[in-house]
């Protein structure tokens, strides 16, 4: 259970890390909706590991193939559905891992949990479970920006102890994201992350990184005002992503330090609408959007795959050092940017298609 | 939509603040719990307003009433129904506001998705509607502690820039908690959170606070690992919740500042049993439980009803200044306990259900 | 779980037929329908024991309180709850049956499934549970009548071996079917069921009943093509029904033996539209409705509860023969068809609002 | 929406019938769950057109690859994505059909619903789509089957006038269904039913047919006794496959001209545990299952797609007269059989694991 998002547009993921293939089916996608092929695999590249020199050098191509749903270029209303075949897995490489429980991953929970457990990479637990969110993302993407006019951006906004100046979230877009491989768009703050993360790499260690996104575009009215909050929908979408230990929106633990005379944002009429004059909250208020800039920002420990020994058992319960070799990413920023913008996206699509529903009259 | 929480343990909310009664629907508890109503009942009126001088004054009873599901002390295996009828509302109060969006409040917003409001008390974006989340949490809480052996124990961990020192996870309890009236533990944090709320009540202001959660005796393999992990299914409980900004597990945004080889919790057999030395993973990794302290943290805003005049506008589109007159919480922290407490209580009772669905054999 | 009905139009039951209370939570009503509560009350009076001389003499008012979701005369998109007073519950009566296994009923079947039961009445296997269908039937029914313009109307259909011959399902409505007791609109028909019954009660026995319904207005489109086939719904719905036991629509079991040149619907254009000449189909092919009139039918079985002895066991596992007492429905027929009605128009009223999450482009 | 089917062992088809390829996602399947591919395959296989000489020709190997969720011979626990390659659709046949609204097919609806239309075979609406069903069938089939010792077996019951006797459902297997290429385990109404079949595919046209199913083996306390009653659940899988009009459980029509002295199924003790002497009740009593077989039928209307010429519409609003080429099966009995049984196990399956949820203390 567990491997479906969303209540209107439905997302499900499946695959392992090193099995055949991986994929998502998105139930829920409305007929009629123009999708470009080449843009998804775009995304999925923009989300693979192996390019820059900052991250792991697993090469794999990670074409998409649509396997259902779409017809000459629109959706069909249908399940859409898209594999991605793993074709570059080297599942040996993990083979003196099979007993080894590794210190901060998912091994000791995932086996008290199934007792089975297929250690090759990871499983589900693996950053490339991503790879289907991030291609529903695209999905997502699509019919929001041209039904709506909705903009995503994400960006690296600190690593370590490293945090990148106010980004003026009006103007940010991806080709100054992406200008950077450590894919924060401020070039200063980015020469000196990558620094941080050099110098974790050749310490054999790690280091944690946070993740800022914010929604463009979206009108006031989406969200719940109970459970499903629309801050509460997006807090779960990106803490279900690998690695993530930390949440925010709007001025997120910031606000605990504040007035509430400082943080309401005052209203006023500009043009016979209503405006805020600032935006603390966020671009949320009781969960429902406010017309604003959705802002919000989630912390990521750091990769505890790392060269450094470390103290650990077996499966057979015997003590033993772990000194993990291969190559692997010392930080999870400039990788985990596809997947939030995908997460985002996915729940900004289900409220979208969720207004629908509450209001047909 | 989205009044219901849970996939197995479903909890429904409804009622308006200032409606003829609130309540809950849970669908899904287990035959045969055995229900303390008295015990119940108490829980509500800890989460009631009223008591203490740092709350504000509504006085309600908060009685509940058994409509369903439960008969000669037991539950019966079919929805259990509790009702809380609104007996201290004065929606008079209100009548002033009627044509006034609140700044820092969900009135816009709703306005926008709704078109019809009730604007008597904030209707379901009310902090009253966690009444029906803090009776259903009761239920989860006896059913866990009879059946498993978990203990939830939430308190007010920072009020604006003051924080309370590392409180001892595995001693806190409800008793040193609830020794203060603005319930943190530590009784000289106690002291000066006191003053800092005092004196934004004496400003006409409001201040901010952020509380802290632990969950202790919850065995390891509980959640799932993509979507519907631990950590993200506690994240969505936590923000759901009103005035909720920011969520924390673990180690939260502090790990971004470590490095992998201080974050990984090193392995050790300890009598036969896996044992982490340390918890920085805040008992959950990959999103399933380790069998080590769950450990969380939420972040709350200023209220935003306070007495100092604010720019606002109208329903109608005017411009004017808005001064809330009555009393009101100037600090959501000590009513947000009990409420932080149901939630990952619900969180929990639903993922232990779940235990029953993935593994039958 | 179980307890509620809908993926968009969401419903709840709640109740046991000898508690405090029975009711349901309706979540995903639109803001905004206005609400006869006078009519509402109608449906349940109609739907009430005690009235008529064919149906038993438990006298409940019924009466309805709205506790959420509802002011000035219109829903307001939150939770509507709805609750009833079981007032004239005399579980004494019950006292004789604690220990019988009631032949015919769920009292095994539950017994095997919960460990725990609360034998006053049958509990939520009772008819009784149908009140709160049938107060969110209602609910619907105002909905679509307003906003669409649908109307349903069911009948008894045959009593025993007694069949109705075929009625107009253009003209049928509420008149003439309540101007018989036995809710048959055909007089002379209805007048030869009541024999039936009669002379069933008269033999301390029972006998079965089917009840035809019809959807007027219903335009082309709604339904899903694969699982959650207008048909599938409604067939679930229908069946979920105490004693239901066989469902069909449009020519039903008599289709195989059509041809399928037979069955098939002819389409012509008739003033610029497409029409079927015929309505074989029932008014749904593929699971989507055709813009024709739904048809359908249920069979129920003859009530279990008899006065004529029956040979049975006890919970402790000894043989007995059980004489029911007291006054019971000899034939379910009269007193279903309000809960023919309210099922299929939540299943409608679903549908209905699902659209708009299909096609919000 | 809609494509999505259980709540636990929760099923999701993809795939139009001319796409690049069919499959099934299942979420929910417990790890450790030994599965022969080859016997899925075998299911797959005799789902398939093209064998015997009763059913179109179209060749499809329907070979299954399992993409996730799979390995060394046992489930995982995480999604089981199964995929069907489409090789020998050849979507030219069914050019000239692009413009006409076929008669009794969901080509009219379809189009209402979703403006888009994929004509290529029927697209979701195709009997295909039924290749998942039968997958996730057989894998719910030995998970019962190992776990439980549950059987599940259904055959032609009936095609055009033309019924079988009794079949004895202690003792029928699919061997003797296999038997006849017409599905009907007695040989003397198989050859009849070949007969009827024949003359109708000879006359350009088809015939409906009705399939019986069993499942034994299935403990009592299976179903939930409000809206998920087993007999609901069960009908609405059943009158969610293509051509489905009629269901029904135990007697059901004929329950109707039964008394209840009749209809209710005695208790008595045998050998320390309740035995009922008779089972009209079919397996299930307030939709939950009594411990006895399950017994339920299915009828389909008769196929839609015939030779003989039919008057009907184009999309442009032209009247025209079809004339279906091609070979087309004459009666869906024989081919449905398969579908049949997969959507029962889907159903046992899904309930199966709800118990773990029901009752975990």
């Amino acid at each position: 259970m567990g491997n479906t998002f969303g209540k209107v547009f439905r997302v499900t993921t499946f695959g392992e890390s090193h099995g055949p293939a991986l994929g998502v089916v998105i139930d829920g996608c409305p007929p009629g909706v123009h999708l470009d092929l080449e843009a998804l695999q775009q995304e999925m590249n923009r989300r693979r590991p192996g390019h820059g020199d900052l991250v792991s050098s697993r090469e794999e191509p990670d074409q998409v193939e649509v396997l259902s749903g779409f017809h000459e270029g629109v959706t069909l209303g249908s399940p859409l559905s898209l594999m991605i075949r793993n074709t570059g897995a080297r599942s040996c490489d993990y083979d003196h891992l099979a007993d080894v429980l590794r210190p901060g991953h998912a091994d000791q929970s995932t086996l008290a949990k199934y007792g089975v457990r297929d250690h090759r990479g990871g499983g589900r637990a693996s950053a490339r479970e991503t790879a289907g969110r991030v291609a529903a993302g695209s999905v997502a993407r699509q019919l929001l920006r041209t039904e709506v006019g909705v903009e995503v951006v994400a960006w690296v906004d600190a690593v370590g102890a490293e945090r990148a100046p106010a980004i003026d979230v009006e103007a940010v877009g991806r080709e100054a994201v992406d200008a950077q491989a450590v894919r924060c768009p401020d070039p200063g703050s980015a020469a000196r992350m990558r620094e941080v993360i050099e110098r974790a790499r050749d310490e054999g260690d790690s280091v944690g990184a946070a993740v800022s996104c914010i929604a463009r575009g979206v009108p006031a009215g989406w969200g719940e005002p109970v459970f499903d909050k629309m801050s509460a929908d997006l807090a779960k979408a990106l803490m279900s992503l690998p690695a993530a230990r930390a949440f925010e929106v709007g001025e997120g633990f910031k606000a605990l330090e504040m007035k509430g005379s400082e943080h309401n944002d005052p209203l006023v009429m500009d043009g016979g609408k209503v405006r805020a004059t600032t935006n603390h909250a966020g671009g949320m208020l009781g969960g429902i959007t406010t017309g604003g800039i959705l802002r919000m920002r989630v912390g990521f420990k750091p990769v505890p795959t790392i060269a450094k020994p470390q103290r650990t058992v077996t499966v057979l319960g015997e003590e033993t050092v772990l000194r993990a070799s291969g190559r692997h990413d010392p930080c999870v920023g400039p990788r985990a940017v596809p997947a939030v913008e995908a997460m985002v996206l996915l729940v900004l699509a289900d409220h979208y298609l969720r207004l629908g529903v509450a209001a047909p009259s």
